[in-house]
């Protein structure tokens, strides 16, 4: 087997665990220095590759690497960049190659959702008809919990894990403060088509009268009606109302509660600011006093309150990554795979990407409460193990200890520029 | 000396760890039952009073009373109400000393902020009048840091560490995002008047372009076209800027950034979402993609990410307020004396009521940077003891195990009853 190179990119949201996926990745790669000479990082995802702006992570200390496990946030910069299809853009894909081939890079190795697996999957078919064959593995990474296959995302579980602490810590809040002040108190969440990350709120709730007492989910139409029925009912049982909203809520006709009217690289729209909405619509037709939050970037960044599962899950599927390119495999991702629910047991499997790319992993109907505002046992059964353990980061001085890699660049040697 | 109860409640917003004080305050009379029968605490803070709706703690088993010590809000209900002035309504103050009288009540713990000082200050005051003493202690809480005297206030550590904490999170998560998405990145944090808690966020910079690039205090007016050349600065220097902005954040002539238009029974404005009004300021005049966060009570119930300092203090306070009872004290408060900053220690003294009631402890000049945007070394040395160490709740099934108490009703012995 001849010696070469490895690429390895962060694409698309990062989250709080996708660099315990890069630090699974790079402890395997450096035990394998007789396959994986280095392994480069793509500075800012893909464009690096493009830009010829390669990262060298064999200067970084084992000890430095090591931190990338407890370190949220992408160490390497990551992007939001699709790359257009084969038949628009041809230059894209045969500049990937050749600035794989200068660098002599057999392996790549692109960490995201399913336009990165697309991406992979059609890097891989382009480089063997160039002639420099590269294997490619897609490496499983989004807190929408929506990629087909695999049981669930990395990120997701420590995005779910937050979700589920602050609904119940919050629901605590304003259950003491109710008599007198805030009856109702909405937390938006992230999930622009799939409520997997709203779903988790309802984990929170684990006896009658628990917070949240309402989850909005975007696979189900918003219904105004039930929800101020549901909202009084809530008040009038236990005191108060602690709702769960998901960025993607909508009408039945599509709009959605709240439109930032803003679209990003991807062409989906920016959202935010649903909570503000809700809240408003329930103090305008009950008077109830409310709060509101939009956690935001916090969710996925909440390194401080990840998931162990999730840290473990992530750590596995870098260090299978590299295992897979190790047997010869390409146009391949690794998946976790769930052997039993209780006890929680899971392996490393994988799966073909063209099995993955661009599909969308909805939630199972059988999911959510016969009246769309609850999850059913079904779904706690699926979520609760994804929550499971903590696992903290260390702390000096009161603050989380992050790392900051020194992301020494790789001299370039190619003498065109290429702009994206 | 006279075997009496004693009767304790939790005032206004509640905190991480007001639940912290009620523990050390129970564990500390049960450790005296010769001279404090009872703890009796007020359903609903002093309303529970008022209506004579006591609870009785000694139902509560030595366990649940241990739990509250790692337990967010308020376990016996709080409440927004303020009782008006002596000259307006006698007839509130002499219905407590009523109620007091009724149920042998010799000691009355009152836990919040200057509002609750006050209330502490007056009814020792009447009960002496109406020759039925009692004890009074007011006990420090706030979040918002406001209370004189004390060297700072429980409950404002812990929402300090869950600010610094977050905003250093995102600022990881946007440094990654920010060469082709994010560049900017606000969250809003609470604190009305004082900026204690914006602060807060400015102790996650350690090193030069470390988030959050800017903070903005309600202690300063608000200069938009200073903030904009700031926020370009830091995109240009750093590739992005994240900004920790106060609710309370308003103009020169004392207009808020973000008014809701609604206030609380203490006649304050209720605000909320300057966050998206200063982002998309910021998209208006630069194009950059922003994204918001608003924290609101995930930041004062956020018990998971507790500052050990500040379980530790809130738990001694409870615990001297009944120690300073059983040496006869009244109308007094018992306050964190800092005896040293490097090391920082601290022990537990007391003042005056008179010298705390109603005074709000605004952040001194000293503490915020010359360009108005930042936090000096001074604010620092002072901030940082306060969020020092850790102090986890227990889990099980990846969720915080938070106590519920029993909250049995004390029977009533008082035959008419009583509107607040």
């Amino acid at each position: 087997m001849t010696k070469k190179n490895a690429f390895y990119a962060q694409s698309g949201g990062v989250t709080a665990v996708i660099n315990a996926t890069a630090c699974g990745l790079i402890e395997t790669a450096r035990k394998h220095k007789d396959v994986i000479a280095k392994v480069y990082a793509g500075r800012n995802g893909i464009i690096g590759a493009l830009t010829e702006d390669l990262i060298d992570t064999s200067k970084e200390s084992a000890r430095a690497i090591a931190a990338l496990r407890h370190t949220p946030s992408g160490a390497f910069g990551s992007c939001r960049y699709k790359l257009k299809s084969v038949e628009e853009d041809r230059a894209q894909y045969e500049r990937l190659i050749e600035v794989f081939k200068a660098h002599n890079i057999g392996y790549f190795f692109y960490n995201g959702g399913g336009d990165s697996q697309d991406t992979s999957n059609k890097v891989s078919q382009i480089s063997k008809k160039m002639g420099y064959p590269i294997q490619c593995i897609g490496i499983p990474k989004t807190v929408d919990n929506d990629l087909p296959v695999t049981d669930n995302c990395p990120g997701f579980g420590s995005v779910a894990k937050y979700v589920a602490v602050s609904i119940r810590e919050a629901g605590f809040d304003v259950a003491s403060m109710a008599k007198t002040s805030t009856k109702v108190f909405v937390m938006e969440v992230m999930g622009r088509h799939a409520g997997w990350i709203a779903a988790a709120g309802g984990l929170a709730a684990e006896n009658k009268g628990d917070a949240p007492h309402i989850i909005i989910f975007p696979e189900v139409a918003f219904d105004r009606k039930a929800f101020m029925l549901k909202v009084k009912q809530s008040v009038a049982d236990y005191g108060y109302c602690a709702i769960v909203v998901s960025e993607g809520a909508h009408y039945a006709d599509g709009t959605f509660l709240a439109d930032a009217g803003n679209t990003d690289a991807f062409g989906h729209k920016q959202l935010g600011g649903v909570a503000p909405v809700l809240a408003q619509m329930v103090k305008d037709e009950t008077g109830f006093k409310y709060h509101w939050a939009v956690a935001d970037y916090l969710q996925r960044s909440a390194r401080h309150i990840a998931s162990k599962t999730d840290v473990e899950q992530a750590y596995a599927v870098g260090k299978a990554a590299v295992e897979l390119a190790i047997a010869g495999e390409t146009a391949v991702m690794p998946t976790i795979v769930r052997s039993s629910n209780k006890p929680y047991r899971w392996k490393i499997g994988s799966t073909k990407l063209s099995r993955v790319a661009n599909v969308e992993k909805m939630m199972p109907k059988s999911f959510i409460s016969k009246d769309g505002f609850g999850i059913t046992q079904k779904c706690r059964d699926y979520l609760a193990p994804l929550i499971k353990g903590e696992d903290y980061p260390p702390y000096k001085n009161g603050l989380p200890q992050y790392v900051t890699l020194k992301n020494v660049a790789v001299a370039k040697k190619l003498s065109d520029e290429f702009i994206p």
